[in-house]
């Protein structure tokens, strides 16, 4: 049995401890936040606390916060023999370098709360100080029958980046794309079936392989047509921009 | 029985042949291209010829060539009695106004040759400019047992303009990412499942609803550090006008 007690109250910290509220052999001592308010809908997962050092005890911490909180959190945790680690995909593991025993726990997911995940479908990229450790926080992502890779700062920091150019700058594209289909009456959810395809098809033959459309084939009479079509500066920005580089990748 | 006869020897037109050669109450008559060579693909499906006369007994024929071509080919099928639709998302039904009976068969899908698709799941745009030929254009997506959508020219135009930003724009965006793990040595696939969350999400809470990362929280550390770590022109240019995008659409 692994104690485990989780720092933070966002995104990441509600799916952790809610998936790790019910994991098998893992045993979820403390979610500890900063005010009770923000602590209210942890309670069905596990004790909650305002006081870090409660978590002390636990054989594993995880911060769970925003990147620029992580080492504020770390001073607080000085001295103590607990496995202490971060979820951050852009922090270096060297954050928490005053630590006796530190790590990473990088999710490699995309978390909204009101959205149910799929736990056992989440990467976790995993990356210790002390070799020894690493088998703990396999362990722990084995609990919620998740996939782990170890993956180290530079790597992670990559991962991340393309993590936000495929979710973050897709997902954008798509608001786009619904606000055109939302200004001339027709239904965004006529694109499911294309996007599903587009993502089986970017891992099944490559993106670079499946790339199709008016920039790929250098068609300017239609990238014309669409340029013209599109009476908002942001949607105009973005076709811009993303022509050209198909245009240049393929020239 | 409805006699098909399909115009071209693209990826449209050979998976609209592969799906209608075995498809029920439909019987695929003739696919006709501008050489031999470009029909040997086809020789499963139907007969194939060079000679568009040949289709002219067919009750419909598909022209599903680049759009710069279909009025080309439109000026030889003038005064022959069949219901004469284009495939493209872009172009008016217009295009095909001095035919007795048209119409636009429009496919809301990505199509490369080598990857098989799942045809119930297309979603086809449909117009006629006779109503009565409506109902043989519902038969034909029927007999793929695919939905067909009543949509007008410039509907179809946006919804096109739509699936540019949803698949083309993305699949490129997915490209720099796949050029990013690759140039440190990291594995695309670990992406596939925040991918799919990514499409899950937008459909099942909205797009709008779903953005998360750097540039939604308007954390302006991440964004310099990330911006500083891309070396290629073209992923800067792509991720300062998402970032931008972003920060404008949430401030």
């Amino acid at each position: 049995m692994i104690t485990l007690s989780i720092i933070g109250t966002g995104n990441v910290a509600f799916h952790l401890a809610h998936a790790f509220s019910t994991a098998q052999g893992i045993n979820l001592q403390f979610v500890a936040g900063r005010n009770q308010k923000s602590l209210v809908d942890f309670k069905e997962f596990a004790s909650t606390t305002t006081t870090l050092t409660k978590t002390h005890k636990s054989d594993v911490i995880i911060i769970a916060v925003s990147d620029v909180v992580i080492s504020e959190i770390c001073n607080e945790l000085e001295g103590i023999d607990s496995l202490i680690v971060h979820t951050s995909g852009s922090t270096s593991i060297e954050v928490l370098n005053t630590l006796k025993r530190y790590g990473v726990f990088y999710p490699l997911q995309t978390f909204t709360k009101s959205k149910k995940l799929n736990y056992s479908k989440i990467p976790f990229c995993i990356e210790v100080k002390l070799e020894g450790d690493l088998s703990i926080l396999k362990s722990l992502s084995e609990s919620l029958n998740a996939e782990s890779y170890a993956v180290n700062s530079t790597e992670r920091a990559a991962l991340h980046l393309a993590a936000v150019f495929s979710n973050n700058f897709s997902n954008h594209i798509l608001t786009e794309a619904k606000q055109l289909c939302y200004d001339n009456g027709v239904s965004f959810n006529l694109l499911k079936p294309l996007l599903e395809e587009t993502i089986e098809k970017a891992f099944a033959l490559g993106p670079e392989n499946s790339q199709t459309g008016p920039a790929k084939r250098g068609d300017t009479i239609t990238i014309d047509k669409q340029l013209s079509a599109l009476t908002r500066t942001g949607q105009r920005a973005i076709y811009n921009t993303l022509t050209q580089s198909i245009l240049k990748h393929y020239e």
